[in-house]
């Protein structure tokens, strides 16, 4: 039983847990970067929080919401920038993946004079701004994990920068943040937890305690399927996801993800899809390509949300997502020649050849 | 939901887990105090992994092998002057519980002038010897606690120093080291294990991550139950048992354990009995107050090993520990007196009275 497991973050979870915990934001230091995008933070009263709570300990702070979707190098380079002139010791992010990915780029190269070409070489010095970060969506888990995901424009694809260094030092998990989101966002996010924690399982890293953590998660997000397909979720039921969202974050950060985040890429690159949904579309068809090898591991899987196969699997993600864009044969031979040569793939229990790769994109995306 | 969850510790678990993972133990410092007990380490190998490591990395070290059973404030405090003496900036502990929690105290005594009347305080500044562990036990999960549990002799019980300072920066969990053991420590070792796992869920301050993790460690330890009372343990159930007291140690970080430690100190102190014997003869009868008041939480526990009571698995506990010491009325009140004051006492979802403390106490020891 080999097993690694690190995961020095200080989760704190619940309701107005930022105000019962604001002297742990007191530790990180005395000024803050406010790192978030244009409007959710504001609009789901994280923000307004995350002040009260800096303002209560006497810590300055200034705002940076210059974060798009699917953030760029030149996002975290420009951030970086905002950092030093604000003279800022510390980083809080506030959002979903975007705002939190940027922000672990950000403390990085505030830090450290890194040029572009080596940006993801992880040669970096031990150097970097503590971070506190503050989910507004269940499903990232970005706030454990040690990756900051960047679009690569000279890849056309997303590259990560990973290294212990980028597990912020605080997360903290309330669930009322997400009661704002659209139904089509509570989808895609939840199912890009439960991608992460199916391909968590699925990785040759995956470890007992890995597979322990992605169960919990698992059964948690299937717990409220109908419900996010209703668009009734209760609160309760937002901070299951929640939860769960940060277990596969735990996750990921020991297994690292599969061909379906390196084939969901493109889909978000090229066609502007949404990070979750482009998993989810692809998970059901990469399990049935695993199953034919390791039956039982993907009974195990799809088990924990109670369905028989890896068939049902797919079809319940279909039902979720709803209406299906449309794609062309050739721009997907186009994305399969990117993912077949991305680190990722090589990182599953099963390796898909160029051809499975196609496949699946053909059999998820082409009716 | 409320969760908090903090565990820095990097944990590498795994055979000769040390020699493939020497090089984390550079980061530590120059020169190391090994901390352990008299024979084990030297017995069964740990000790020569980790000087073969070291020495790998030309770090010096010094040994203090004067850690006994159930350490005394004075030992940690003999240990801190070693330490400052040899010049040691970091330190390794090789052994069961008692070399890990005093290798705790030294640790943070070596860097701080601490007043024997201030050492339970709290109040430490934040300079303390990083630590590595080596478990040579599966039951204590000090490995990844922030407790140093010593003998107090003015109390006449064991007391606490507990801090997020006394986290270990790493642990090497290697099963080989629990092969030598006698079935009578592997037993009780993985009775203390089973015993946090068990208690944890049993906390005013368990969670639905804690319960995850404790539910884990209590079906691996009631899956090496029939090995351990034949006293055939593979080596992959050895591995089982080493997780999960690991686990178990996760779970009482966060949850604290309850009345059946408090009780089962004075076992220990006045009695000599084993610490995991002493938790094993009390958490059946334990388990059958909670059940009284939460029916359900005692079902989810003991259906975890496969049991429909609190009563069976008093007596599947009772079938492993084998022939009983006998007890007088008298020193059971006395006993009664001391746990009904203690701290732990006060941190169940049942708050036994001294009535039922001193019932528990003859139930599960007088016949």
């Amino acid at each position: 039983m080999n097993i690694q497991f690190f995961m020095p973050t200080k989760v704190m979870m619940g309701k107005d847990c930022i105000a019962a915990n604001a002297g742990e934001l007191a530790a990180l230091g005395k000024k803050a970067l406010i790192v978030t995008g244009r409007a959710s933070a504001k609009a789901n009263g994280s923000l307004a929080d995350v002040i009260a709570a800096l303002s209560a300990n006497g810590q300055e702070f200034e705002i940076y919401d210059k974060v798009m979707s699917n953030p760029t190098i030149d996002c975290v380079y420009d951030g970086a920038n905002a950092a030093r002139e604000a003279g800022a010791d510390f980083i809080v992010a506030i959002g979903g993946g975007s705002p939190m990915d940027a922000a672990k780029g950000i403390a990085l190269l505030a830090r450290q004079d890194i040029p572009r070409e080596e940006l993801f070489s992880g040669n970096y010095h031990k150097d970097v701004l503590p971070m506190a970060f503050v989910p507004t969506t269940a499903g990232t888990g970005s706030e454990v994990t040690p990756y900051s995901i960047l679009t690569n424009d000279k890849l056309q694809t997303k590259t990560s920068i990973a290294s212990p260094l980028l597990f912020p030092k605080l997360a903290f998990l309330d669930a009322k943040y997400t009661e704002g989101l659209s139904k089509a966002t509570a989808v895609n996010t939840a199912i890009d937890a439960l991608s992460h924690s199916v391909e968590g399982m699925l990785s040759i890293r995956a470890n007992k305690l890995s597979d322990c953590l992605a169960a919990e998660s698992i059964r948690g997000i299937f717990s409220c399927m109908d419900s996010l397909k209703a668009g009734t979720l209760s609160f309760e039921e937002r901070e299951v996801l929640l939860y769960s969202s940060m277990l596969g974050g735990v996750v990921i950060s020991h297994t690292g993800t599969t061909a379906v985040h390196s084939m969901g890429y493109s889909l978000t690159y090229f066609r502007g899809i949404d990070h979750g949904r482009a998993n989810g579309l692809l998970l059901g068809e990469f399990l049935k390509l695993v199953e034919k090898t390791f039956p039982e591991k993907v009974s195990e899987i799809v088990s924990l949300g109670g369905l028989p196969s890896a068939n049902e699997f797919k079809a319940k993600l279909f039902e979720l997502l709803g209406e299906m864009e449309s794609f062309e044969a050739d721009e997907l031979e186009k994305y399969s020649d990117i993912a077949v040569n991305a680190k990722n793939v090589k990182n599953g229990i099963v390796v898909p050849t160029k051809e499975e790769i196609l496949n699946i994109y053909k059999n998820s995306l082409m009716r």
